[in-house]
């Protein structure tokens, strides 16, 4: 038997566990020390009470005879299906249900997706990265190149027409730098897949964090994308469901006439069985006007948080991109500092715990990620604490 | 771009939608019928009370902000591997938690586990067959040979020295056929594995239902098999989950000295992120005592329907396997008739629905499978009607 041989081309990483290591070792000579961490990736405010409700009645469901149910359609059910359909409609996007697949979550259906596309494929990953689209490719062993995101282009780099690619990750806002693009930058993007018959994988995980109108929080607002584009979702951001596990992804059937819709659907219902059915209780419940008063209003707290950490560097003078549509601050470090440098600086001198940019890719040497999903005190705190030592 | 071209080398399958419309065309044309569905694989009580109310209390936590939790561990939570472990210990079966990783079920973790192998594998997988081990390799353009299950092997053949194979598909106690392997018989395919450096891909989804003490309900029962065997089980017929989605895959870390174990985190680390927290919570309560003995009756319920059965198809002398560690029986059909002609002849005499067994690959024509999980009064009604047809 001949084991996947790709594997052994993953790299580890060593980025959360190595700044896992560096901050107990500080915490253990300076036991006095109060040590924020604004590297946090996920959400910590308690889930809204509509969706904490809609799970508790539909696990009650779950226990009478008449109301239990048993296989769900793999694709998902239709209630939810539609809110979601509905979700887009206000935002001037037309879906069908079947071009709608509620799944886990993104992260596993940006992972599966690959099982449509053939090994001999290019795939173009922007730098710096989330590091799980490059994985799940060296795990198949495709050819990756990556598009140069950097303080010139606002991370946001645009299509070089010289180079040919197969599937392109967009991911905006982005992680790690907040990054969102515009509707011209994403149409360059869309047009480029076309001409080169390219198929964009969009993870729009973080569109619930837009809150500038003009700014498009789908692919499918730019013409052309139905044509070439997969576009990724999930509850986890929008309604804090990382632990509570819900998404979906959008296979529109313009694309290949219809081929990859057909797949993906013969995919799921081969490799899947749908999301439980308590929990898409619990995401239709997020997707009603109360569950989405109550969203926001998370969503809000934290986009206060961000609005505080990037007052903080702008009065610092600090480059950064994100804080404003996006959780995430991408900010340049301070002359002379590499990441890490610049990690064990703020953890030193004021216990304050970042992400070094390095750990996402080259292009990320020299940048530092906060993140807006603390709590208040905190946030308010460390920055306070950043201005008295930059200031 | 290209996409995978094996995809298009899969079969429709035409079995449950031919079905579907066999019986509305009869309904149709005969709407005083009282028709029986005896074709149901999905179990059909309501869940154990105490998985309810686990469930519901970690609804509740969720909304709290003391108590709320974001990422579990992809692998699944400490409580819940513990319980899965325990489970085993009982049977005499020692694992390491690093080894138990809990899974949204065992149809997802067939399909994925398959991209620790690589393409260039042969695959060993009986016939008849749950079509998803078929369908999972078709996807990667695997070569598959099949094993021949029939009425002289009981279908449970054994390995055939002369036959090279990697990757082997054991599913005991069988979907379709309910047969369910002794010790002998799983130790004479362990040892083959060795033997061949083949894996096992071994489906315990059933094993709840083995009641005779005699009869292996793990393959890690048999010496040897953590050398060469994964194993897949689930909480869906154990605990009625099939849409609550919970179920375990253990990778031993005597395979191949680790090395599967961690591809196997490393896949599931890249392209999963785990199961929902309310879910492994309702997982964690069916196995507690209180929980097994609500799990069990739910089973035995299941299990007196498929005594009903057996037993009227003994008094009628109709040759079968199952039914008596298995909620599937699978019966010979009457000399001549093949098994789409028995369907009809079913249906339209004394108007009672099972599944072909011609729908499980060439080895299930002139068989026909039944399954326990009806109710108990139709299940005895539909023996009734069978008794007298066929007396």
């Amino acid at each position: 038997m001949r084991i996947n041989e790709n594997y052994r081309a993953l790299k580890e990483s060593y980025l959360f566990s190595e700044i896992g290591r560096r901050v107990n070792e500080f915490a253990k000579a300076h036991p006095e020390a109060k040590i924020i961490r604004m590297g946090i990736g996920d959400v910590t405010l308690p889930l809204p009470a509509v969706t904490v409700e809609a799970m508790r009645e539909a696990a009650a469901e779950m226990g009478r005879a008449e109301t239990f149910r048993g296989y769900g359609p793999e694709q998902g059910y239709g209630f939810l299906k539609e809110s979601i359909l509905a979700y887009y409609e206000e935002r001037g996007v037309q879906l069908e249900e079947g071009e709608v697949f509620v799944s886990d979550g993104a992260k596993s259906d940006l992972g599966n997706m690959l099982d449509l596309f053939d090994a001999d494929n290019t795939v173009l990953i922007p730098d710096p990265v989330y590091p799980v689209y490059v994985d799940t490719n060296v795990m198949a062993g495709r050819r990756i190149l990556f598009m140069n995101a950097n303080e010139s282009n606002g991370f946001l780099p645009l299509p070089d027409e010289s180079v040919d690619a197969d599937i392109i990750y967009i991911c905006s806002p982005n992680n790690p730098t907040g990054a969102v693009y515009d509707s011209a930058g994403l149409a360059a993007w869309v047009n480029y897949a076309l001409k080169k018959g390219a198929v964009i994988f969009f993870d729009a995980a973080y569109e619930a964090f837009i809150v500038d109108p003009e700014l498009p929080r789908s692919i499918y607002a730019i013409p052309g994308a139905k044509e070439c584009a997969i576009e990724f979702c999930s509850f986890s951001k929008f309604a804090g469901f990382t632990g509570t596990r819900c998404g979906y992804t959008v296979v529109p059937k313009d694309l290949l006439k219809g081929e990859l819709n057909r797949m993906w659907l013969r995919r799921q219902t081969t490799k899947f069985n749908g999301v439980p059915y308590i929990v898409q209780r619990g995401a239709a419940a997020a997707l009603t006007p109360e569950g989405r008063r109550q969203c926001m209003e998370n969503i809000a707290y934290y986009q206060e948080n961000a609005r505080i950490i990037a007052k903080a560097l702008e009065s610092l003078s600090i480059w950064f991109t994100g804080g404003k549509n996006s959780p995430y601050l991408w900010l340049k470090c301070p002359p002379g500092m590499d990441s890490w440098a610049f990690f064990d600086y703020l953890l030193n001198e004021i216990h304050v715990v970042g992400t070094p940019g390095a750990g996402f890719g080259g292009n990320g040497e020299g940048f530092f990620r906060l993140t807006a999903f603390g709590n208040r005190e905190n946030t308010v705190e460390a920055m306070e604490r950043l201005k008295k030592l930059l200031g």
